[in-house]
């Protein structure tokens, strides 16, 4: 399985923290060497970083690590590959531009019957499962909203929806983004944590590092950390249900969906 | 101006000896401080890395020069200003999947009543006129093509009229790749040169560096670089006419086209 990782902050925040202990796993302390990637929504634009091999000795993830890319939104994803090989178009995060946005993807998970997923707009460069569910539910989003609905609401709807649909194909762990808003949608494992004033230490759980983050941060600061697993070990990190969709804005929670589906009545059909 | 490199070779080739004296043009030996970007068709996918900063001092770059990335085609673009801020967002080179393909696009030039251009797929997330112009050009080929036409010379015919057309509306050299193919238009300034066996030495004109290239490479390998400005002062590089478009497909001219339009004629209306 891959594991997800995504930032959401009132202020442009640089990742380095977070990120050490997460690409550790990548071959380090996880097995999850097929892969790795990192997408940064910046004041000016939008850019992503991928690699074919293990992040833990990847000259670009060293680069990302010494050089703190200061964003509102990241998504970065560690793969361990299980549909479509180990190469550079199978690698997470996915891109595709709708409405004059750059929205980034990472997905956790596997799905089944994927392939009869229609594709109106968007067609996958790879043959992964994930950018083909992707290309899926942007496809729909844009046949339902050819522009922006006038209240956002009506999308986050609508997206909850799909991924529910997802979810009963398989294993469907997303974390989703516009640049402006962080969706994240669980199906088996993600979970959360917020960070504001009073600020403190945190200690990694994967490579020994601590660090303060008042030394880091004004009392102003919201930083929100989504991940597959907890990356500290000394902090509560809140774990989300299945079937729950997060939309993050500047760190806080914008609103929160659950599932209206059972085990016995999927909500909708395969 | 800004400035365009691209490559087409038949083995997977890096670029760090070209790169190496256009990237010193980006606020070193040339004007162009407000950007850089080079984007990567590898055996196994695409990539890009982008940065609004001065590429001779960027980190970025460095990393790219130090850590030679092997592809069949390359495309890399330093920026000066003029319309659309400096931004990543403004940062070339642009990139949109058509056909299941990630299409790579950089332009050099200017244009006038781009704004007119309509965006039937595509639209532009930051606010150049270059992007404008990818957009357009990428739409009017899906409308076109809808699927891949089954003779590749009705694409390159279609991309030529409608380049023609751009080049109607001011400066328009263009590179642009689906990672098959590397297209170059001339509108006023591109040259290029192919290196084949037997191979010699070259002298970079930006800054003092030889590089003797039957030391890094098999008598089967052909190489083709094209930029705005020759980037070596000891060999012979070809400059194109205006008006004419080139077909690159492993370092060879696949196909040309050449301008039909007179200076009392465009072909195209505005």
């Amino acid at each position: 399985m891959c594991e997800l990782l995504g930032m959401s902050a009132n202020v442009p925040t640089d990742i380095c923290f977070s990120l050490t202990g997460f690409l550790h796993r990548g071959g380090g302390t996880g097995p999850h060497r097929d892969g790795w990637g990192i997408a940064f929504y910046e004041e000016g634009g939008y850019r992503d970083f991928r690699d074919p091999h293990p992040s833990v000795d990847s000259p670009i993830a060293r680069l990302i690590r010494d050089y703190p890319i200061k964003s509102h939104v990241v998504i970065s994803h560690i793969r361990q590959a299980n549909v479509g090989g180990v190469r550079l178009a199978n690698t997470h995060p996915f891109t595709r531009e709708m409405w004059g946005r750059q929205w980034c993807y990472a997905h956790n998970g596997q799905l089944k019957g994927w392939e009869a997923l229609g594709l109106p707009f968007y067609a996958p460069v790879g043959s992964t499962d994930s950018e083909h569910a992707f290309c899926w539910l942007m496809g729909e989003l844009r046949q339902r909203f050819p522009t922006p609905p006038a209240q956002p609401e009506r999308l986050w709807e609508a997206l909850h929806e799909l991924c529910e649909h997802l979810r009963t194909l398989g294993v469907f762990n997303l974390l989703l983004s516009d640049g402006y808003y962080l969706y994240c949608f669980c199906s088996t494992k993600l979970a959360h944590i917020t960070r504001r004033a009073p600020f403190g230490k945190a200690q990694l759980s994967d490579i020994e590092m601590v660090v303060d983050f008042i030394e880091h941060t004004t009392c102003h600061d919201v930083v929100s950390v989504i991940a597959t697993e907890p990356l500290t070990d000394n902090e509560r990190w809140c774990r989300m249900e299945p079937g729950e969709m997060l939309v993050w804005r500047h760190g806080e929670i914008q609103a929160r969906y659950v599932s209206r589906m059972t085990a016995e009545a999927p909500l909708v059909s395969k």
